[in-house]
């Protein structure tokens, strides 16, 4: 079994691992592309890909390459973890060297800027694949946790149940526990809300304010999130679980999160192209954020933590303004506030 | 108008606070009962309740006294803020100095150990009174930060919405903000068994567990939470907001939280009674744990985590079994395991 994995950032190269330790033997191959020549050699001479995963041992079954060809050439299942934002084109590209029978998985979270896609949406477009072929992996999924094979749950989603649990028998080593689910939707939302609430938990954070606050910004994030994932044709019980809830509180929580980093960052007073300067990798809320608040309101939907986190990364609001905000509405009944 | 706070202890005393810093001018007198004369003089003298809250000071409208009946006496609203599995006790000897119209509010979180009463049903039973009468305060309230005026939202349920409303009215200074509902049981059992997996969660950092696995064990936490809360006629709703979801994890990610501390204390290796020597004050999940689980073994209810940290208490499962158990399940749908 042949396996390509598109991008070897840190989550593409810790799935990687994962799919190699839950092969036993060698059985399997994994092949990842990369874009930089230098990450692309490490992984292949010294079983490393130091720049994102320090000294995390990879499996020998994986390999690289910089052609995307060789990495595409016989694969069943096709793994993609490309920045959101440049997935389309790059899709375009890579599309004629997909098997027309693969499986494709997206491990990405992000919604499009422009088009307000999300990525299996866009894969569909660009592969043209039924959503039998079409699977999303999310959860509280830390990466680096997970390449030191910390105990970590996860949940895959199809429209097709058979295929979600295809995909999650070939991605189940001792440490990682996929959960399977046919809400694409509700995941994908889940995945992509959340990096704007944790920008905004972020915020607080840099600004200082306890965890009383931070767990009412948390309550809150999950409550639009749900809303807007109902109003796409998700479901509620998938926003509980652990690619909503449980994804939501690992980003919140964690020092290794990139969003909740630019968050503190930004509340700490640097401005967005100093916390651009800082960070090594996208903290892909600040690109989505956009894109989640025009979908909102074009359905109609309240997302009041998104709105305020849109206006302060446009300049719109300072972050003084923000925290007040945050937790400032009327008295009223709490099933109101959450209507 | 009178207010009686009964119960000196941080929570006691920080909400005495709010109801003082929510009146403005001296139209408002709050009298705090205390158990310990030293306590109740450094009230009365400095404004101060240095055992519990270190420097805060208290608004001049409070003051306090060892004699009940004074305290009582005349007051409107009854708060109660005394260790759950006290309350019975207490109040058999209270009851015939509270108000036939006084209203009564528990501040309290645990489950009465061998009735699996709730902290409303024994006032209920005790002090005779109608569900109209009896609210309960609950959300994601660290006190010390609440006492320092961090913005905190809560929730105030009654049976009777108007009733939620006044006393709401009445605890609203402007860091503080009270939501209303009428699902007494859901915000009931929020409080109640978050402690428990607070416990869990904290063994999880004792153990050096990352913030996948602590993340999995929040959201399963609430979802068993909710499994009982809607067995009791408790809804949905209520889980999912600050009185759920937010107060849980609120309380699994502070420092301040005694029952995240007992757990991690537990998870370094200490046993039970040293951990409670170390402890100023009442890790209430330790006590309720039995009679939660009891009652979720009568109605039927699957609460593994629960049942696994009263394994623990009890002597039953070692601390290093339970990490492998919070996350093993086989492999299936998300959708089953929380049903």
């Amino acid at each position: 079994m042949k396996i390509a994995v598109l991008g070897a950032g840190s989550w593409g190269t810790t799935f990687a691992k994962v799919l190699g330790d839950a092969a036993t033997g060698t059985d399997r191959a994994i092949m990842v592309w990369g874009r930089r020549a230098e990450v692309v050699q490490e992984i292949n001479s010294s079983h490393r890909n130091s720049r994102y995963l320090a000294d995390v041992a990879l499996p020998e079954s994986i390999t690289a390459s910089t052609d995307v060809t060789e990495v595409l050439h016989g694969a069943e299942l096709v793994v993609l973890a490309v920045p959101a934002q440049s997935l389309r084109a790059q899709l375009h590209t890579w599309a004629p060297h997909v098997a027309p029978a693969a499986v494709v998985v997206s491990l990405m979270k992000g919604l499009e800027v422009g088009t307000d896609a999300r990525m299996s949406q866009v894969i569909a477009e660009e592969l043209t694949l039924p959503a039998e072929q079409i699977g999303v992996i999310s959860g509280p999924n830390l990466a680096l946790e997970i390449a030191r094979q910390e105990p970590t749950a996860s949940v895959v989603a199809c429209a097709h149940a058979q295929t979600a649990a295809w995909i999650a028998a070939v991605c189940t080593p001792p440490y990682f526990r996929p959960y399977t689910n046919t809400d694409v939707v509700g995941v994908e939302i889940g995945g992509i809300v959340k990096n704007i609430i944790a920008l905004a938990v972020g915020i607080c954070d840099g600004k200082r304010m306890g965890d009383n606050t931070k767990a009412s910004v948390i309550t809150r994030g999950l409550a639009e999130t749900t809303r807007l994932a109902l109003a796409l044709g998700g479901e509620a019980e998938t926003m509980a679980g652990l690619a909503g809830l449980g994804d939501l509180v690992a980003t919140c929580s964690s020092p290794l999160s990139r969003n909740r980093t630019a968050g503190r960052l930004l509340g700490e007073g640097l401005t967005l192209a100093q916390v651009g300067e800082r960070m090594t990798q996208t903290a892909e809320g600040i690109k989505s954020g956009q894109a989640v608040h025009d979908l909102a309101r074009q359905l109609g939907i309240e997302m009041p933590i998104t709105e305020a986190v849109v206006a302060v990364l446009a300049g719109k609001l300072s972050i003084d303004e923000l925290g007040p905000l945050l937790m400032s509405r009327d008295l009223k009944s709490e099933g109101e506030i959450q209507a």
